[in-house]
């Protein structure tokens, strides 16, 4: 999450390095890499201080110490998001998203415990005024380079606004991070044509249609992949489905190609 | 669809010739392939007979003069399902529904409009006593062998009991089609504890839990392919997606090896 309130032109970001499997090593080799390739922003490691210098120093990586910063809890992958937030006050996830709110920090990543990292990110950060809710993308691959798809697990059971939503953040997020001037919109569903989609993602339809964002209308299941679309938004529920199908795809192969 | 009303242990399946791309050709083909290799079952073909006499000659194929049902009209792919049975009368998808109805055959496959072939299913044959709504199924390779997802677009916005139906059907189909001695059913859901589903599923898996099925809970998108799970049930907007995502990944494989 990006905080606008920020006038450096230089972006500061924090990695949690005890989140995703794996931590502390690969969240914190994969950051400091980033870092020493692009350098065009400011990282900032937070976690388990000495685990963080022992990863670093062992794969002699140097950074400045100010940009280590110390936090000595974990929230684990199986904790409750919300009551982890109020037992686990000195957690990664929670010392990062601080951060943002104290506006020492413009972007804050993690791999860790989605559902705490939502909560984190809702109550701690705070939602940009007019949105509802956050969402979850996801970059897939296609034909002619990347499609984002939102929401991929954020939350479920989505109203049409919601989807609103995604699109206009899933808008910003391909002209921003993607590059793409003029993103295509569309709105997942069973066929082109309109009311083939579920009631909630036919609502949102008929919400996008009057927007000014390029939107293409319903799109299929197969879309995603073949290129014609940008940004795909759907519930989350459905995204988090398709991802995680996805993501097994090359696992069937592999044992079909033996 | 079996009618049950029949008590000849011999299969007797109507084949809709006029159906899907490439008909009457590849479909006239197919399921003649199917005829002279099992030959445990009698195949009728419905549709514009003298088309169909053109295709088995044209390869050679004989069948008995009686295995051909002439039907003049033709469902295309874009008629409205429910106007379209009302004015052809005489199409292939209505004569081969009414073969059923009037117990002189006892399946009906076809390839054509899905639309139409629902409501000539649910309208013509009509329901099974007890089951609220028709489902198509779709049979998806894995590790161990097959897994069988319902319902995949015969319709959209299920409610519980529609899923639970699903799931029995699913039963009935993987024991009696794929030989699966006791199938164990999954609900598609975020993940595999409780409250990962959308609230319809959720409620559906409330409903599993007292039924006599061999259901193991919750599933996830990757469970499909993985192999632990034979039946799987989830809303037909959901699935028609998936299949259709599914589809579209060779492709992009074939684009990428490029």
């Amino acid at each position: 999450m990006k905080n606008s309130g920020n006038n450096s032109s230089r972006c500061r970001i924090v990695v949690d390095a005890m989140g995703g499997d794996f931590a502390p090593k690969n969240a914190v080799l994969g950051a400091a890499e980033a870092f020493l390739e692009k350098k065009n922003f400011d990282l900032f490691l937070v976690g388990k201080e000495q685990q963080i210098r022992e990863v670093l120093s062992s794969n002699k990586i140097t950074l400045s110490p100010e940009s280590i910063i110390n936090a000595d809890e974990v929230i684990e992958m199986g904790d409750s998001p919300a009551a982890s937030l109020k037992s686990k006050p000195n957690s990664s996830i929670v010392v990062g998203a601080q951060l943002v709110r104290d506006k020492k920090a413009d972007a804050f990543v993690s791999a860790g415990n989605t559902g705490a990292m939502m909560t984190a990110s809702t109550l701690i950060m705070g939602r940009i005024p007019g949105l509802g809710r956050p969402t979850i993308g996801a970059e897939l691959p296609n034909v002619n380079g990347v499609c984002y798809l939102f929401d991929v697990g954020a939350s479920k059971d989505s109203k049409p606004i919601h989807l609103f939503e995604y699109a206009i953040m899933g808008t910003i997020f391909a002209k921003e991070m993607g590059g793409i001037t003029n993103p295509k919109v569309g709105v997942l569903s069973m066929g082109e044509e309109e009311g083939k989609g579920s009631e909630v993602a036919e609502a949102a339809v008929k919400l996008l249609k009057e927007s000014k964002l390029n939107f293409i209308g319903n799109v299929e299941g197969r879309d995603i992949l073949v290129g014609n679309v940008d940004v795909v938004v759907c519930d989350g529920y459905v995204g988090n489905i398709i991802i995680k199908f996805g993501e097994s795809v090359p696992k069937l192969l592999k044992h079909l190609l033996k």
